[in-house]
C-alpha cells in the first residue's frame, strides 16, 4: 500500500505569476494597488501527483523563485528539510537584496533571509500538498495530526474606499468605510456574510483620536467580541501610550503600535494591553532580544514570513516555550495559502487568538471552488494534500492579467497606488503621530 | 499508490518490560545494576503495521504506559500532536508523582512531567515508525527529511569495575577502568572497535584532581580529538571553576559540572569552556531562565527526556533561534532507540557536535541484527519506518528475565546497586566536591 520513494521524486515545477484583484484597502503606507501580484507554485512528482503552493509575486520574489524551481527536480518532495539550504545556495546566485523598507508588505525591514523564506514557504506547501496526495494524508497528518476540526478566523476591517481611483480594477461591491460608521457597516456586513465574531482593525491610517473613536464604536456594535487594532507600527512610544491609555479593556490586544523592537519594549512595560506583532518578530533572529525584553505577549506568525508549515510550528514551540501568545498574520492571499494557514493553525495546541486572513477580500481565486467561512471559522479538511484544486481556467486568466500588465502591477506599492489620488503623497516617516 | 486512512487506526498496542544487562558502570550517584528495565512499545495498525518504539521501563514509567497503551486503540499512527494532551490525560488519571531527585536516571528533579513525556516518547517512536512502514517512508523523511547520511557519535567512557560484585549479571568482557591509564586503555578499545574520535568521560566518580589527569591522559592518548567530561552536576561553583582552569583549552565542553541554572549560570560566566547540559534543561519550562542567564551552552537533548523526536526538533530550533548548541545526550538504552536518536539527528541541522550513546555497553538487543558504528558513525536507514526488526525470542528471553526478577531489577537505583558492594554507601548530597 505504500508509495515507492521514487514516486516522490519531483519530475518538473511550474511557476506562475499572476495579478489579483485587490480592492483599494488603506494603510499607513498608502492603499493597495487595484491588481496585487502573486506566485502559484506547482510540484509535480514522478508518481504523478501535483501539490500547488502560493507565496507574493513581486519581481523579486520571482528573480528568487526561478532559480529555486531549476533546482528542485530530481529532488523528493519529501525533502524538506533540505530546502532551507537550497533557498540559502540559490539566494546566493541571484542577486543582491537591497536592505531597505519593504514598501509593499509593511513587514519592517526588508533584508534576503526574508525574501528567502517567503520563496520558500510557496515550495515547502506545493511538495506538502504532493507528499499528501502520494500518501493519501492530509497535510496536517503530515505536521502532526490536527488538534481541532475547525480554525477560527477574525474579520480583518480595513478604512476604505468604495472603488480605486478613476475606477480603476474590479469593482467588489463594497461601500466606503472612512470613518467610525463606516467601519462598524463593515464590520456588520463581514460578521453577517462570514460569522465572524473577532474583528481586527487596520490603522495607521487616520489620527488616533478618529481611530480611537472607530474601535470604541465597534466595541458598541459587538458587545463582547474580541477587538484589535494595527497602525503598523505608525506611532510614537507616547501615541501607542495614549492610545493603550483610552482603549485598555477595550482591546483584546495592540498589534505593532510602534516600530522597532525598543520601542514596542517600551510601550509594553506600560501599556496594560498585550501587545502582538507581525512586524517586530517576523524572523528567528529577531526573537531573543524581544521575548527577552518582553517587547511582544502575542506573536502573529505567517507561514510565509516565516519559512512554512513546518517552521510556523517552531515558532509555536518558540512562543509556547517562552509564554508567548501565538495567533496568525495575513496579507493579500488567495484560497491555497489560506489552506495551508488553516493546515497548520489546526496543528498547533497553543494558537491562543483567532487568526487573521485578507480572503474575504478577495473576490477572485485560482481554485474549482473557494473556501467558505462558517460561523467565523474554516473547516480543516481531511482530504490528501491540502484538499484544495487549481483551476487551469482561472490560474491562466489572472496569469494573462499579469502578462499583459504594462510593469505597474507586478510590484505592489502601496505608495505608489496611493499617488494616482494623491500625487504628493510620500510613504509617511516613522512614527507618523 | 497511496494509504488509506483506516489503515492507520492503531488496533492494538503491546508493552513487553525487559531486563537488559548493564555493565557495572560508576557515576556520582552509585553504579549501575546489573541489569536495568526497559520498556518495548509495540503499535499495530489496521493495515497490519507494526511500529517499535522504546523507552524507560521503570515501574514508575509502565503505572503511566499501561493507561497510556489503553487510550490509543482507535486513535491513527498520524495523530502524534494529539498524543501530548493524551498523555496529559492519562498521567491525571495515574498516581500522583513524588516530586524528587530522580536517583535512577541523573536528569534532575523528578516530576510528573517528565514521566509523561518519557513515556510518551516511547510511543511517539512507535507510531512514526508504524506510520513511516505504512506510508513507505522512513522515520527522517516523516521529520523532513535527513540532511546528513550519517550520524557521528562519541565513545561514552566510564570509570567502572570488570565486573558486578560477586558476578552478578552478565559478563561483557572489559576490564576495570579507575584511573587515568584505564580510562584510556577503555578508550583506544571503544576506538578500534568503533572507530570514534572524540570521547566523553562520566565524570563525577572520583576526586576532582583525579578526573582532571585521566582528561590529560586522554588528551595526550588521542591528540585533537574532542574531549568532554560530565561530573553530573557533582561539583560546587568554585571546584567547577577550578577545573574549568586546568582544562580550559583541552575540553571541547564542560557538561554539567554544577547543579541547578543559577550554579551553571555562575560558572558559565568565567569558566571560558562551553558548559553543556543534560540537567539543568531537561525540559522547556527550563528553557527561558537557562537561556536568559547564558547558563548553558550546549543542550543535550534525550528524545526520552524531551518527549520524541517531533519535540526533539523542536529543541533544536529554539537552540537555532537562541545561538544555543545542540547534541545529544543517552541513557542504557537499546537499538531501537539509537535507530530513532539517528533518524532524527539525521534532519537536524544545527547538530553541532557528536552525540553520546550509551549503546557499545549494551551486550543484548531486542533486533534481529543490531546497529553498528563504523568511523564513529550511525548511518542513517531509508528503509520504511525506523528500518529496525524485533527479534520476538530475544524479546521473550529478555522479558521473561523481567518476569522472574523478585522486583530488585525492575527499578534502576544505581545507590542500592552501590550498597551491594559497599553497605555504608548513600547518595552523596550535592555539591559533593
Amino acid at each position: 500500500m505504500s508509495t515507492p520513494a521514487k514516486d516522490l521524486t519531483i519530475t518538473d515545477v511550474r511557476l506562475t505569476p499572476v495579478l489579483v484583484a485587490d480592492p483599494p484597502l488603506l494603510n499607513t503606507q498608502g492603499v493597495h494597488q487595484p491588481y496585487t501580484p502573486r506566485l502559484i507554485v506547482e510540484v509535480e512528482t514522478a508518481g504523478g501527483h501535483t501539490g500547488v503552493g502560493e507565496t507574493y509575486g513581486d519581481t523579486k520574489y520571482l528573480e528568487l523563485a526561478r532559480p529555486f524551481a531549476d533546482s528542485l527536480p530530481g529532488r523528493r518532495v519529501s525533502d524538506l528539510n533540505g530546502l532551507t539550504e537550497l533557498a540559502g545556495q540559490v539566494s546566493v546566485a541571484a542577486r543582491r537584496v537591497e536592505t531597505g523598507v519593504d514598501v509593499g508588505g509593511l513587514r519592517g525591514v526588508q533584508t534576503a533571509e526574508k525574501l528567502r523564506l517567503s520563496v520558500l514557504s510557496g515550495f515547502e506547501v506545493a511538495c506538502l500538498d504532493a507528499l499528501g496526495k502520494a500518501t493519501g494524508m492530509p497535510v496536517h497528518a503530515l505536521l502532526g495530526g490536527r488538534v481541532r476540526d475547525r480554525v477560527e478566523y477574525s474579520a480583518y476591517l480595513f478604512y476604505r474606499w468604495a472603488e480605486h481611483p478613476g475606477g480603476a480594477g474590479e469593482p467588489d461591491g463594497w461601500d466606503e468605510a472612512t470613518d467610525p460608521a463606516g467601519v462598524v457597516r463593515q464590520a456588520r456586513r463581514l460578521a453577517d456574510e462570514h460569522g465572524f465574531t473577532s474583528f481586527k482593525l487596520k490603522g495607521g491610517v487616520y489620527e488616533p483620536e478618529e481611530e480611537i473613536a472607530a474601535v470604541r464604536a465597534l466595541a458598541e456594535a459587538f458587545p463582547g467580541c474580541p477587538l484589535r487594532l494595527d497602525p503598523n507600527g505608525a506611532w510614537s512610544v507616547p501615541t501607542s501610550l495614549q492610545v493603550a491609555d483610552a482603549l485598555r479593556g477595550t482591546l483584546q490586544y495592540l498589534e505593532d503600535p510602534a516600530s522597532g523592537t525598543p520601542a514596542m519594549a517600551e510601550v509594553a512595560r506600560a501599556a496594560g494591553i498585550p501587545l502582538a506583532t507581525n512586524m517586530c518578530v517576523t524572523t528567528l533572529g529577531e526573537i531573543p532580544e524581544a521575548f527577552f525584553q518582553g517587547a511582544v505577549q502575542v506573536v502573529l506568525s505567517d507561514h510565509h514570513y516565516w519559512g512554512g508549515l513546518r517552521a510556523t510550528r517552531e515558532l509555536a514551540a518558540l512562543c509556547r516555550t517562552f509564554g508567548v501568545g501565538l495567533s496568525m498574520h495575513s496579507n493579500t492571499h488567495l484560497g491555497i495559502s489560506l489552506a495551508a494557514m488553516t493546515h497548520v493553525a489546526a496543528t498547533v495546541p497553543n494558537l491562543d487568538y483567532a487568526c487573521d486572513s485578507h480572503y474575504p477580500w478577495q473576490t477572485e481565486d485560482v481554485l474549482t471552488s473557494r473556501l467558505a467561512f462558517r460561523d467565523g471559522h474554516v473547516t480543516v479538511s481531511d482530504a490528501p494534500g491540502l484538499g484544495v484544486t487549481l483551476d487551469p481556467d482561472r490560474l491562466a486568466v489572472l496569469h494573462e492579467r499579469w502578462l499583459s500588465d504594462d510593469g505597474t502591477m507586478r510590484d505592489r506599492d502601496d505608495a505608489a497606488a496611493m499617488r494616482v489620488a494623491s500625487p504628493a503623497w510620500v510613504t509617511p516617516n516613522v512614527p507618523r503621530w
